[in-house]
């Protein structure tokens, strides 16, 4: 996950990881205003990505090029959504986290 | 955010959140198999929220009713993904997070 946060050019604020019991992993990479999430089922092979990505620098589909290749996925379902106003994304996103 | 998490009726993991410069705020508070984050952007009156919930047992509309009160929210645009497949979701989840 951080890898794929590396892949997608946005810059790490702060991961957590949790190992899930019996088995599975539930994650999340900060960025500035971003996150990639993963909650994993080993017991039924299946895993859930969120790519929460803002602006236009950082590409999200690298970080799922990445996570599909290093998961082996097979099966793969994927859903984008444009979150906010236009023109709000439209006028750029300049904030980063303090300190980064 | 982490009140909302419990009004949910789901029990914290990990919580980060970090201030973004100049303004605004990003954060996580991570369950054993769910998160809820938030991105807001002051300057433009925006946050976008994600609740990721599973199972039954938690009920994420609850967070969001609490969140929507409690940020003042004016205009809401919810969007509501069914996640995994159908026979899964219908086994129950019971895995939890190590030591919780």
């Amino acid at each position: 996950m951080e890898h794929a946060t590396k892949i997608a050019g946005a810059k790490i604020v702060k991961s957590v990881f949790h190992l899930l019991n019996p088995h599975g992993v539930s994650g999340v990479v900060m960025t500035a205003d971003s996150h990639l999430a993963i909650h994993t089922w080993p017991e039924y092979g299946y895993a859930a990505v969120d790519l929460f990505t803002c602006g236009e620098v950082i590409d999200p589909w690298k970080a799922y090029t990445h996570l599909k290749e290093r998961l082996g996925a097979g099966d793969v379902s994927t859903v984008e959504i444009k979150r906010g106003q236009l023109d709000f994304l439209d006028r750029g996103i300049t904030h980063k986290a303090a300190g980064y």
